[in-house]
């Protein structure tokens, strides 16, 4: 990795795109605009809603679009011609992002961002989008849905080591806060994040000393605020009465917060610790649980009236354990003919929910102006604007009987501009600006959308324009195949 | 993340590392050698071994082990006084750490990395170790499980766009070359690892086109080599008569390698497929398939027939679908005490097989001379050579009565040096050589191993003399914790 001083992520790519893309550059095709749309086609988790996020690190890379000399050489090493090459040097990034904002509460098949660009360029940058967007996304939303079952709890983001490598870690720490947690273990992530990070001490601090009683004090005796780990040998015989000893003895000196738990029956455990700390006189201290947890298990922990105040949460945050990809695609909607009128495009496929929505188009929350809740989210091409139309008409773009009529709304645009012809023209919030963005949005969802298990379905519907123009460009592929299947014949 | 020009990843740690090394330090205990075993507790998707991955980023960090002037403010900024800073700002690794060589198999419960150094460089290294050796050997295994179902295919990591951000796609690549893969569509991993890459042509540039004929030819225009998508239309109506006739009337100007099936019935439509190319006369053109592929599917795929010769895999492998953790821990085993002697540590824990095993160890295999065969891997105290012990017991640790007598054997040492006292001693081969050693490690397990559900669990077992050790300390521990209810009764 270290061997190349100015490695760069242009070559983060599928080996594909830059085959595609010399192929455009030698039919000079290349600079023709191309709209390409980034969604995921089945909700995460089986989840009534999904958090979009991934901007920052989608910025920070377009800011460094540009194809470095080792990568240069690395593609003369693999066959690439130099004609193709010269061009790939000059190359920078000079088309238009929209995008939701972080924290944006979103849904299947719908654009998340929406990018307008050369055709070339847009297919460079494909791979990287995916894989940043996928990944933040997913954990947000794991993160979310875990702040819904534990909405008055503290929540620490502990996975790090159970993490699919670093960047994982790192910005998966940061997607945890967005999702509404309240710090990560990982420090770097402090560091370049500006997050809270939080932690004590292991079972290894207590294996050194090989006595609780001992290991407590010593840590005591260096840091002030102390969250004791009581289950290394055994926790209501030796750990829980170690801490309430250290505690008792040091008085003032410290900041007893309280201690935690990391295996047994944590509901047991941590209503037998509470009865302990209770009748030493620490009613305000904290249990704080850890060990293989996510929503379903918080949710039933809780249901079994667990004293649990403040939880930890590792390996199945982090990795999205019960689906560890949110399996965005990024598809190509529009593309400039050689008169440089859009034409839009489609792609068939044998499942129907796989078909494309072709166009260049724009998605709208529909907020009923007298509940303040969202009716619906609402696609439709891009020049439409659906606040001329009231009575809104939304129907459901397979199942088309079902429809409801909107009368008082407000149609919300959920994407900003994040890049205009190369520039970048948004100023990203912060984390914990991005965190409350999103409280605010989940405030417009009905409950029975943001239910952990068997939501809601929220409508994502399409205009009546946007949804005519599909069957259209089914039609006309369709009439291509047959076409095709003569010539063949 | 870039306005640290000097950012490293010594912060990529969990905060309570820092609070701990800081306790050892005011302790001055920090010095004291301590051993730590990193290891895993449950065979990955109940396979019946596992692939050791993960070093080569764990030198690159150990390399590079030393705070940078931003890790030290930060760490200043969140609290953290000046003594124990400067403290930090000198520290370079001095320890030692044993491992086994990427691609050898291992199993569950036994040393993958034994380090031993001074307690608080110890901890230090600990999440990060974790962090990549989980991810690493996580899809080392689950590309080798892939390749035990097609072992005479090719086969094509496909899984950026789907994985768990850039270093994970990056070193998954990696990983999956070391299982058996013959080539990434991450250019960057070609670049960075000099593995190969492949990847023709997206479902973009057939749209772009707007017609299958069209775009493959203007494909083969700049392009010798060619693999042409045919599922964006209609696969069989369009598609494969469309690259056939492409084929055909290119002949000797392209190399026409064969086609791609990315949806639909991978098995109906790579046997009607194969009969076209056929028919054609194009019997060696391949066929290639591709989507949300992984062992079962694929072995369900060659069980009814399917006529594919190459296999692209991305999500189910870059994020070890099934099971995205591998859960390795790293534990402390001994550590010294006041006189410089080793005190062998224990864990204790409700879950027996959360209980520790004590004491600075080895790991061998042992190879029954007759057979080729490995008959166990054997766990001894570090002083044991098992070479001494002819003929030798192996017995279950938990299950003691399962026994068997092995006479005549090599007992190999699976651990090498890779770091002494701070110097790197080991010259890490490159991942090709990983990928065979993987090869000639699996060559020694019965087939009964290898199988891919419900293999026969290989023995792991521990020596007398470690066996003994263990019963010891937990026996100690239990006294020491009838000592502590006492003390608090």
């Amino acid at each position: 990795m270290y061997q190349y001083k100015d490695d760069s992520l242009m070559l983060h790519n599928d080996l594909y795109q830059i085959n595609m893309a010399e192929s455009y550059w030698y039919d000079n095709v290349h600079e023709r605009k191309a709209v390409f749309d980034l969604y995921f086609r089945k909700m995460p988790f089986d989840s009534g809603y999904a958090v979009f996020n991934g901007l920052r690190r989608v910025i920070q890379f377009i800011e460094k679009f540009h194809f470095t000399e080792s990568d240069i050489e690395y593609l003369r090493s693999i066959g690439y011609k130099e004609d193709f090459l010269d061009y790939l040097k000059d190359l920078r990034f000079t088309g238009s992002i929209r995008a939701m904002e972080e924290g944006e509460v979103c849904f299947n098949n719908e654009p998340l961002l929406r990018v307008e660009a050369p055709l070339i360029q847009a297919q460079l940058i494909e791979t990287i989008l995916l894989n940043v967007v996928n990944f933040h996304t997913l954990i947000s939303t794991k993160a979310s849905r875990i702040k819904q079952v534990a909405p008055n709890d503290t929540l620490m983001e502990f996975g790090t080591r159970r993490a699919q490598e670093e960047d994982a870690a790192l910005w998966g720490a940061r997607a945890a806060i967005i999702g509404g947690f309240d710090s990560t273990s990982n420090v770097r992530a402090g560091k370049l994040f500006g997050i809270p990070v939080s932690g004590t001490h292991a079972h290894a601090f207590v294996q050194t000393y090989g006595d609780e009683y001992i290991a407590f004090k010593k840590y005591a005796e260096r840091h002030k605020d102390c969250v004791f780990l009581v289950d290394t040998f055994h926790t209501l015989k030796s750990g829980v009465p170690s801490a309430i000893q250290v505690a008792k003895e040091l008085g003032d000196k410290i900041n007893f917060i309280g201690i935690r738990l990391d295996s047994g029956d944590i509901a047991y455990l941590s209503k037998k610790a509470r009865q302990m700390l209770d009748d030493a006189g620490f009613t305000d201290a904290k249990i704080i649980a850890s060990n293989d947890l996510d929503e379903q298990t918080i949710m039933s922990l809780k249901a079994q009236g667990a004293k649990v105040d403040s939880w930890g949460i590792g390996t199945k945050l982090i990795t999205g354990n019960d689906q560890p990809a949110l399996g965005a695609v990024y598809k190509l909607v529009a593309v400039e003919d050689e008169n440089g009128e859009y034409q839009d495009r489609i792609k068939l496929s044998n499942n129907a929910e796989k078909v494309t929505t072709p166009g260049k188009k724009n998605v709208y929350r529909i907020i009923n102006k007298k509940t303040g809740k969202a009716e619906g989210d609402y696609i439709t091409l891009a020049y439409e604007n659906p606040d001329d139309e009231k009575p809104l008409k939304l129907f459901h773009p397979v199942h088309t009987y079902k429809s409801k009529t909107v009368k008082s709304f407000d149609a919300i645009d959920l994407h900003k501009d994040i890049y205009k012809d190369g520039k970048l023209v948004y100023d990203l919030p912060d984390e914990k600006t991005a965190q409350k963005f999103l409280e605010s949005n989940l405030s417009h969802l009905w409950e029975e959308n943001k239910r952990f298990l068997n939501p809601q379905e929220y409508p994502v519907d399409l205009s009546q324009a946007c949804w005519d123009n599909k069957q259209q460009k089914i039609f006309e592929v369709a009439e291509n195949v047959k076409e095709m299947e003569e010539r063949h014949e």
